[in-house]
């Protein structure tokens, strides 16, 4: 059974397809609605996509400790406007350079059930560094290493990846239900 | 004929109907996508509120100028976060405080057409004072005053508003298509 994976991102696609190879994109422009937490954002797209086929919707969002929940799901604005360069000013202007980066992924099976996993990483925002991944990649240091996610090979982002990490909740979770219904 | 304005905020309402009594308030819950530009925001808007009344949608932003574009629209997730004392510390940490405040109005009549209006007012980011008005109010102080918005009484607040002004524009501009129409 294919799970439809709504992403126009061929990185995100690749890692995931690395867990679960029956996950196939989905390339369909489903509304963003504006909100910090990621599950509610989630489930707007999941209302969106409709249940003709299995479908899954992630949010990767780097939050900030210092700015309290922040940039979170609205990261790409922040991206777009100030820049990583801007993102890592006012982090330091804030003081404290501790980060967390969680991906959410809400499943939606053809009869309507919904399962919602997530993962989470701790760091630290560092100046840009780095030129693989994308997005804020360069800005963020998981703990314990000494490069930036845009420093790592991809084998090595995939390893240690919460996106990774996330769909391997999600295929456990799926083989709980099966067994169960 | 009614004109009704998108809005669960009293404040607002008051203030539009100063200008043009014939406003009404509809509070409808209509999703609010992502974006940094208004006018997107708002020509979603009308999109879910369809045709049957003639329909008026505002956004009134922050844009600060250090942060070249945001808060943007996207302030009301700024002050769940970080509040008015966070974005007063990101603004100090950038180095500079000027910023602009805006109101883009859209407005769509039964027949689908749609007229978007605006109006800005700039000013400074300056420690929050004052207790009227409400959300970013107690941070903006516009040019040529010694007061931030929430320090001023209603009146005054009324007379040199960007709300009030992007009416006035919004009621010039329909006067002028009825002429032509």
């Amino acid at each position: 059974m294919s799970i439809y994976f709504v992403t126009g991102n061929q990185n995100k696609l690749s890692e995931v397809q690395a867990v679960m190879p029956q996950i196939e994109g989905w390339e369909v422009d489903l509304p963003e609605i504006q909100d910090i937490d990621p599950q509610a954002i989630i489930e707007a797209k999941l209302d969106a996509a409709g249940t003709e086929y299995t479908v899954m919707v992630e949010d990767t969002s780097l939050y900030i400790d210092a700015m309290n929940g922040l940039p979170g799901p609205l990261v790409k604005w922040f991206l777009k406007t100030v820049g990583v360069e801007g993102m890592y000013q006012m982090t330091e202007c804030l003081g404290s350079y501790t980060a967390t980066a969680k991906t959410t992924i809400g499943y939606q099976a053809t009869d309507g059930t919904r399962l919602f996993v997530e993962a989470d990483l701790r760091g630290s925002i560092v100046p840009a560094r780095g030129a693989n991944g994308f997005g804020w990649d360069v800005l963020f240091q998981p703990d314990g290493y000494e490069r930036t996610i845009a420093e790592m090979e991809p084998e090595e982002k995939q390893e240690m990846s919460m996106r990774t990490e996330a769909v391997e909740h999600l295929q456990a979770k799926i083989a709980t239900e099966d067994t169960h219904s």
